[in-house]
């Protein structure tokens, strides 16, 4: 079989290139038979970067003998122009938005670098920095004590997507997100321990496919009873099972991006958003 | 001063809607003057939801007599027909781009909701929570005994942001950050701890504004020395001699979202991203 046609894709912006980077990234991943090489260009701010930008995305198109892609999100309209003399597929992000936005506004905008980035307000720094600190506190059902000030509570067996999807939801919404790990001896018994029972209606749950859990669990503790396949069959099912019971609603992580889990939680949890 | 006029903003996307959420925010922040409500309607993946979706933002131009914005990642035609009924701004953030890159790469795209938050493949999904045990793990100085494998090291005082900003790298780049607070007896003697002086290469500092520090250092503990305006004033101006002395670069984090703090990071220690 041939290899699949390779093209780059540069990611180009005056400032992280985080909004270019996901806006294309999701772009690109619509087209199937492509390979893509994405590159993120951050902090070009200059005509003379932009420049430097060019020669690195031409060098790309000579070497792949293909045209390469370029999402923008440049404001400042002479270096997005510079950027568009390359050899390559230019796609305005920005500008392309802008002009409609403006009329129907009936505003021109800032035209300044850096606007998206910056610090609302305290108060919105605040709830992140609280959530986050919450969520560390909060890990593996260290302390059940605040559980009261938790919006949520993920419950699910050891190494199933807990941690980070907490994390996540702290960072990206200001979710004050426990998580609880169901242990050998709440799933033999089938019950939720005491001290997660009475918040009951804060529970989310994750399961987890048995044979990825397995593999996760071999590079934690290679060769243990913990990570054998068996095991983790039984935990999951048990798991499944008492969440089914108790009337938790769950989410199957094995193909799902951390994203797209804190996303439905949130949504379907119907939780309140700090951060906005 | 009368109050600035009020728009509605809705993020409309059939899967999470980060995405669409990323880029509207980073657009609308160009308009100053406006006072914007922005509302994310996630998992709109149906006709029926589209046009729930749309009574609601029908409902928000008759409240605030103004046509709301839409940005749409919607990637069913039928669907975002449905959404471009609404009485606004409908703005495409697919269709623009995907027409253009169709043309480009001669093929059509597969109208298929929810590649972007498809999990690629195993190794960046391991990669990412690696990424983020080795942040829990090191958070705090707990154990430096790992500092040989991590990529970058934050330090600076006590509150000044490297626990938010490590977790981001860890999440975003997958990338390996501990941290280290430099506490009153390293700032005093002027002189890196033994224990992080043989990493210097991996050190990136954080600084601070005092006032804010120590707003931030007072929610946590209320009235103590370490929160007093006079301390933090002393332990920033020291750490940032430290820092000078050592030849670590620094950032402030003041005003900076931890968004881009991170991506400054990254692009200033040209730290290698583990995810792409």
């Amino acid at each position: 079989m041939p290899d699949a046609p390779l093209r780059h894709a540069y990611f180009v912006s005056d400032r992280t290139g985080i909004t270019a980077e996901m806006l294309g990234h999701s772009l690109l991943s619509q087209f199937e038979g492509v390979e893509f090489v994405e590159i993120t260009l951050p902090f070009v701010d200059s005509v003379d970067k932009a420049r430097e930008a060019v020669r690195q995305i031409d060098a790309a198109a000579v070497a792949t003998r293909a045209r390469p892609l370029v999402f923008s999100t440049l404001v400042d309209p002479q270096i997005a122009a510079e950027i568009a003399r390359a050899d390559a597929l230019f796609l305005d992000c920005f500008q392309v938005f802008i002009s409609p936005m403006e009329r129907e506004l009936g505003i021109s905008h800032t035209l300044e670098i850096g606007r998206s980035h910056r610090v609302k307000d305290n108060a919105e720094y605040t709830a992140r920095i609280d959530a986050v600190n919450f969520v560390m506190a909060h890990d593996d059902g260290v302390t059940t004590k605040e559980f009261a000030a938790a919006d949520v509570i993920l419950v699910g067996v050891s190494r199933c997507g807990k941690t980070p999807t907490c994390l996540y939801m702290g960072l990206q919404y200001g979710i004050r997100a426990a998580n609880y790990p169901l242990i050998p001896e709440d799933l033999e018994g089938l019950q939720l321990p005491a001290s997660i029972d009475k918040y009951r209606r804060k529970l989310f749950g994750l399961t987890i496919d048995p044979v990825r859990l397995s593999q996760i669990r071999h590079e934690r503790r290679p060769g243990s009873r913990y990570a054998e396949l068996e095991n983790c069959r039984h935990e999951v099912a048990r798991a499944e099972l008492l969440m089914q019971q108790e009337g938790i609603p769950y989410l199957d992580t094995t193909s799902r991006s951390i994203e797209e889990l804190a996303a439905v939680i949130v949504h379907q949890g119907n939780l309140q958003r700090h951060i906005f």
